[in-house]
């Protein structure tokens, strides 16, 4: 089964006068390891499989995310993304962020893929997920 | 009953190549609300009720968010923030974010209070809600 | 002439382990000033003055900050912005942003117009300031 | 000559509405390209040097950059960062952000260091750079 797994760094202007991540920064993480997820399951970056499928992106309509503990400015965690499950439309996603072997944070989200509306170019209307990705996703599915 | 509404306008800087806005920044405007929301119900700003309790702030725990439609720059919304529940040590709180009459976002967080620990400065730990701050969200939850 | 002068508000979630604003922030601020100001001297939003004049954005190719003062969170502040000179493609603007009577920060960018490129629609390309959009913004400047 | 080279990539949500990078995001990776030299420099992560040294942090006082060309989400940069000159208790530093051989962004940025004020802790102070970090600074200037 296809895994992603990547190492990042918590830096200082991640951070709030707490000392400890500012929590929206997370789903900043959450969206950049997804979209690293996807293009290993596709073998082509964002721009080119957005491109290759006429998509305009692949936005979250739910979200949850857990914090165990919190980061510090300095921290470096390791970030595993994987695929829950996966329907015709949309994907469901998790992110599990750890310091060391200690879990931090889990994240959940489901994504829906999108194009634009033939009936009005300037908004966007979901679609299925093309069928190269879905069947990668599919079989990535843990 | 305690209310909190806030307006705002979602810009340029909040909106990612979909051109609707990059998600992350719905929990930094729910963040916002929920401080806007306790400075109403204490009557101190956040500068001078994390003072007044030697408070370092009030992390979430948990949150949980469903995006029905996306905002695009230059939407002007309404945040419609209020207390779901109230224990002794923690509080839950729930978003709701319209564009005109139709709901866009509901969000929800958990979060807890928390000092300096005793034991190590540099950390964080838990501490129960102060006292006049739980009267007034007890007695504003819906 | 055009003034233009936003009122807002420094928040946690923009601030930094030392307490003060993250300064990179500041450029948000400046970001969204400057689009309140094109829409004041437009009579459009954003989102239809780029349609209106087939415009991908304005963005920034040079600018500077001095920042005299820091700002912290819970600070209400006030952003001047104004037109410094205007050429045929590209336009200077200054950003006064004060706490009270004091001066906090100045800004100062210089922005050029784009659109698509017509040779390679995935790139950008430099154009002359809208006819409309230039004589306002020629007549506004200090 | 200590230098410090980090690789990054841009991601989807560092960008804007126009595909390219929105220009704050900049300074957030000039902020952290500082702290990465500073750690080199003396030999300690920020979260530890700020602690030996009773550092509140070393906020920027002046900033410029010029922008030669844009950015987009996939793009894998480098951003070479360097000690321009340090007097007493500023320092002035330039990044060099490249495309490939390109070079699309050049920053610079004056800090300063600071401690909290001895007459009102809540607020800060600046203050001498510590010597060790002095004689670090001073010996890698360009």
């Amino acid at each position: 089964m296809l895994s992603n797994i990547r190492m990042l760094r918590i830096e200082w202007g991640d951070c709030d006068p707490a000392g400890i991540i500012y929590y929206p920064r997370y789903f900043a993480i959450f969206d950049a390891s997804t979209t690293h997820l996807m293009e290993r399951a596709i073998g082509m970056v964002k721009i080119d499989y957005l491109k290759a499928f006429d998509l305009i992106g692949h936005p979250v309509v739910e979200t949850r995310a857990v914090f165990h503990a919190s980061t510090r400015f300095g921290d470096e965690i390791t970030v595993e993304t994987s695929v829950l499950s996966c329907g015709r439309s949309s994907v469901k996603i998790g992110h599990r962020l750890a310091k060391g072997d200690t879990l931090m944070v889990e994240g959940f989200e489901t994504r829906v893929f999108v194009g634009r509306d033939p009936l009005d170019p300037t908004r966007i209307k979901s679609q299925p997920i093309p069928q190269p990705l879905l069947a990668r996703l599919r079989q990535d599915a843990v």
